[in-house]
């Protein structure tokens, strides 16, 4: 993947979107004249993969004196244990107390988002995973949603932002609403074909009026070899897309000759269903997965001062001073 | 609370934060010359309270064409059963094809956090919740967070972006970081007390250096009657705060005649454990919840067409034609 | 129900179908002389729906002497607790201890079937249940089993052994197999309706090659006012049967102004599913209910001797002399 | 086992069994000339003992054109996997497709009994199983039933009709009944000692007056070297027979001298108190097991056609086309 | 109840069975002249019945000075909440620090065993209960034991012991080993006729030698009116008593003319096994009940100081001052 | 350990601790002139550790005649299954019958303390416990409890009844109540480090007042060298002792240079609890246990007749003759 380029706002350089005490403990040690340099330790609630440091790392960046800064990190994308320290920054306190609700936020989300997609990567054993979560959460982290997922495993997703942030192509077939307005799987799929560029595959989405099997040999016949797959996203309603759908819809396509065509599953999907199409042997090429990315819980992340001016502290239940951690790389 | 106002930012207005096949399916469209007046009904996965209508009104506000347009809503705030339709939009489909990701996903994220709040609002039966939770997601979206907490039932928020939108004053008392910076925490609750506005309640933090009995008899003693209130953060690794050291605290506070200052409870709080501080009997003066509302899980929503150029259609699994909803209003 | 004429074959009447250790009783009494006036209790080891006691009667009445017997029963279809005697015989012990293999049999399994009947009406609450599970059983007790079904509660059955024992009309629609060898369900269904008699009802099976909705609206258009039903009977594979899909179906009819065509469902039902049908609503006409009828395990019967010549006895465990059971009536 | 010879019955050969729809069906593709080469493929719902393909080959011979048929077939007791193919019959359907309701229905009833057969006697690990369910099947079955459970691994039988049929000799010991109307368990022993044949093991049922252990030493007393076993039948008003109670009626004949006489356990019997009796050590000689095996749920099988005249073929759910399976013989 | 007389041994009143630390305690008050009027709160861990508090008044009577001591208290047998305070002492703390060990102990045992032996007697609704767990504590203790449990509502019990410090006739049967030795039921009961006073109720232990119904008809012919009960107390090998066994028992002796004769059940009773035998109508006159009540898990009790001269103290985790309790009576 | 001096009591010696019916037994075996020289068999109904046989052999060596008794058994702290014969006595019967309810209850009692503890020091792999629960049973039996808690594993007790049977110097620290007297935790802890004797460790109470770890650097700084440990027994109002906390205590007292100070902790403690303090690496050096020991349940241990003059014999539901176990050994 090619570095980001994330773009901080303003709302963030500010302070407004942190916590009202911290600014207003910036304001009342400058009153007090206190500026210690001050170390702060970030780990996080619970094991899974880091995702948002290099957020992170931008942010710092633009805030911490260049000369008075020592900052230690994991990669992105690190696997991390519960309460292992993932961050630590040495400087002094009033250059970056501000931020430590937006470091923790970024990490937190980021992290949450990506862990989810490397439980389904590692479900999936090789089998390509498309983020397909954008509707479920706001528009505003869509694209940095659809990056920490690719950062997860994914190989690609649907949004266009996330897929500029992750220096990808997105990744799509056809909505339903494209089928019902033209009127016809088949007629859609034509259309896609005739207007789309050729390096876009053609994915028909085989559910919309009539039977999975049926539809799948219509499309295949209309389009010949350039169909590169058919989607199944069969709603709750009519039963889900099963094990044993599949691999009828695979045995049909056989049977009539379109060997080549794939089959890409979506709808519920999560690292369980993933697994139980793959142990009973359903010939899945690729599944979109949703909610179980995009709603996944963020994962909390807690900020600690462990040194003043170089002298060991913590607060009550916390253990004074540096606390090691030979994985930390130092990245300022 | 007042009209809040939204930010749409371009990101959003371009397309960007969509699903590609969204905007394949516009292009595709306008190269086929097709564009019915469409019926969308959008509907939730699960019950809940509603959010984020208001936003995404105002995002429709600026894309469909004023006459040619009709849309119904639940309003922002009202409790939604699994499966009901919130929001019916008819106008020309190529009009506001391109926002169902958007929409969903406002819907989506905003529903889960109010929902949750509202949880908590419940259970804590009219005593005070505040938003802690700003840490926990990304910056982007911690002012929409506190916004739809505060839709859900809190009195307030930590974030100032959050207390903007909402058009309330942002509340929080003081981080563990000022007090170790400070080195005491009597002394950072009389320099907190000597800089703040008379407006800002003086909170104490009193469980950093030492046992929170003790500390709060401290700070009262020496801040007197503009002491307004104690918060009670004990970490999990000092058993977290529990039923016994509230009422441990209120007594001591009573018996050296502080009954007036107030005792403010956050850490780890949930529905089930403030029903658990209630029930028994805990003196909780006010409640600050954090990641219970800003990590709630998002609520699907799903955008189906259901009639074109006013006749019933739907997809396999989904029924043709308006679904009635006598509680939805006319709102464009 | 009219009287049902009851096949007493050679085997039993011969006791060949008893335990051997029956017949060898018999053999080592009548060498010894013994021929002791009996009273034989027979009780149910779990409530119930009493079935076969008929049968049982049929049985007794071509056995025992007519001046020298005595026998109370409870009467078919009647519901009766654990352990209550449901069948009391007083007559010479020679002339019936050869059948009490035969005797608990018939009452075991017919009770256990009509009880699994019973659950199923009682769930359906007036919605006819047909009797579908002929298939599950061996052909021996097909007949048994299916007038054990009405008895239970059941409208009809589709063997013809178990409609004639009854005095009912086998019901039926049409098998899969059919509309595979005519090669398309509407062909299959005119055919079916040109040949069969004008009583039988024209009920098309519409799960075999297409999408459910879309082959109801095609039979509904091609028979018009003749067509009584559609039967979905979903495979497992395609997800079942579920309560969207009867809904939708009904929902594509009425919209087709098809709103005389009833729905009949079939396919892994029992009381749960049945319940879970009606009360989400689900615009079922019918249920043909399977293996849960005919593979219903039988309910034990026990028999014990209570007296002998009109002298209270017992083996251990049980208690001496005649049990009291107002319910009982005496009927030889 | 010698080759049972099974007695098909003219309502069998009729159809009077079948589901009246395959009747309809055949009589329709009379009067439409449809007679079409068809195969057949007949799966089980559940893994489990194939049983009943004897008895369902016998029917086929005498149905099926000697040289227009082709049958291969899993062999009786092989154990077979869920939804394996076990039966596939090509030839013209008229011929055979009125006969579906039976060939499941003999294939689900003898599976049934014989897994559960198979499954007590792999608990049993040795120790030798008699099938003593008769008392709870209809009378039209227990022959059957008991061949059944004689193919699943018992070693006898005590129905007449089921030894008959698996050609070995029933087996029983002797009813409560006839020691209640000899009046004592020593007095009926030594009559069955005096009436039946020499080569009728002697065993006495010790349960019925006096405490187990005190009448095994009464009757072992009385017949001396004759006595071959005692059978302990506890009801569960006392208990039930238990390990100790088997240990301590071991213990107290051996004491007495009377080390050769078996002990032989019934009441209540299943895989799980078999393994229990055997894993703590109980000295049981033999089992009897009753319910668990007659009263064995059915295990459904569905029949589908999946070839034409040498066409792929299968209803939506299944896969078009003959099912591979190495297991299968040809029959016929 | 009498007034208990207990036996305050020297062990207890010379601090030997005290834990040392409060030996140190004391020693070092002494040193430095600490004696303070201390109030001490004694509170149990959980619900239950208050046992020992005679005992314990007992003790501080002995110890604390007549004229300088003010002791509240619940009284014996009282119901007591989780964390209610049961003894409230004021008296100069060297008088009574040493005996905290005794106090808590003494409260915690007896305690114990009431509460336990209160939930049989709340089970058995007025049917008679003795104690008979005195072989399962140390003899040091089953006199003490069994007084708990007439406290707690047993009418008798066992141990001599028990009965003296109660005020009652110990209650018994007779053992199995009397009746082995004397080698027949029968006979032992005669010969405890003959040579017990007439006082002592005849009550026959039934299931040692034969079955317990057959048996109790012997010593009911053999005893005629003087039988007063047979005792049941079959043990686990043997299945236990059962409801069954009871409702036999009774009906055989009913049928054989001895109505008057009571049946006592013994034999690993718990509240729910009572229950049990109740609910199911067995016709029991009278219950057994050991290890329940005699293994039951002491009661915690905790003793906190709660002032010293007057003035409100407690340590960290408990409110200072005097526990507010009106249902507290002054005692001394 | 030194060999015990049990105390045998008169109450024991004169059957006053008896079941009434044995001594009934033995006067009615006196009139009959019946003592035959009996074999009594006494086995435990669960596995454990078996403890007070040394106190049983005590008893019998008071009571059996010297040259007519024999003794088998096996050895105090052995371990037993349930249902092992562990002591088994042949001596006319009238000389020991009396003393089978002290037999017993001595046994079930110790072997259930033995037992508990056996199971905590299994648990701490090593860390030394102290059994801290005599102030759980009544002090009649703490000195013989806290003997066998040092049976079972614990290299110590708290009261000095225990230590003086077992031979150790009794272990304890501080109560609260000295602390609360004194006013200060470091004051008591000087006045204590005064009065004591060189040779008993110092060890202080931290959670009185105070912070447990403030309160831990507070002693540390005033005794320095002299002080052995800090005990850590936080209430659970204030969370219980935590594995954190234990970490954080140590990490702060090796901050400030006194690495050899111990801690010691106390507080509801049961081996789950202790394997969950070792396995999560808190640095403990020592536990103490309470009422999971003294509070154990006793073992139930039954005693049986199985030969009378050298003939087997039982009762229903045992084996007759002596059962063999070549684990016991002969001890008198």
């Amino acid at each position: 993947m090619k570095k980001p380029e994330f773009h901080l706002s303003e709302a963030v350089l500010s302070g407004e979107t942190a916590d009202i005490y911290f600014a207003r403990t910036i304001e009342l040690l400058r009153h007090e004249g206190l500026n210690p340099v001050a170390t702060m330790e970030v780990f996080s609630s619970r094991a899974g993969m880091l995702c948002g440091i290099e957020e992170a790392k931008a942010l710092l960046a633009r805030v911490l004196h260049r000369d008075r800064r020592e900052v230690w990190a994991l990669q992105e994308g690190e696997s991390m244990d519960a309460r292992e320290v993932v961050l630590r920054i040495t400087a002094p306190y009033q250059s970056y107390g501000l931020y430590e609700t937006a470091l923790c936020g970024i990490l937190a989300h980021c992290s949450g988002w990506a862990t989810a997609a490397g439980e389904c990567a590692a479900a999936a054993h090789g089998v390509p995973i498309v983020s397909f979560g954008a509707r479920h959460v706001h528009p505003s982290v869509s694209g940095i949603m659809d990056y920490s997922a690719i950062v997860g495993g994914c190989v690609g997703c649907s949004s266009i932002a996330g897929a500029n942030l992750a220096g990808v192509e997105p990744s799509g077939t056809m909505p339903h609403a494209l089928i019902i307005v033209v009127g016809d799987t088949v007629k859609a799929t034509i259309a896609f074909d005739k207007y789309m560029p050729p390096g876009v595959p053609r994915v028909s989405l085989v559910d919309t009026f009539r039977d999975e099997a049926e539809e799948s040999l219509r499309v295949a016949e209309a389009l010949g070899k350039k169909l590169d797959s058919v989607r199944l996203d069969t709603p709750e309603e009519r039963g889900g897309v099963t094990v044993d759908l599949v691999k009828e819809v695979r045995a049909r396509l056989d049977l009539a000759g379109f060997k080549k065509v794939k089959i890409f599953v979506s709808g519920g999907l999560d690292p369980g269903r993933i697994t139980n199409f793959l142990d009973n042997g359903a010939p899945v090429d690729g599944f979109g997965v949703g909610s179980y990315i995009s709603g996944a819980r963020p994962i909390d992340f807690t900020a600690d001062l462990h040194e003043l001016e170089g002298k060991p502290i913590a607060k009550r239940g916390r253990i004074p001073g540096i606390t090691p951690n030979p994985r930390l790389k130092r990245v300022m």
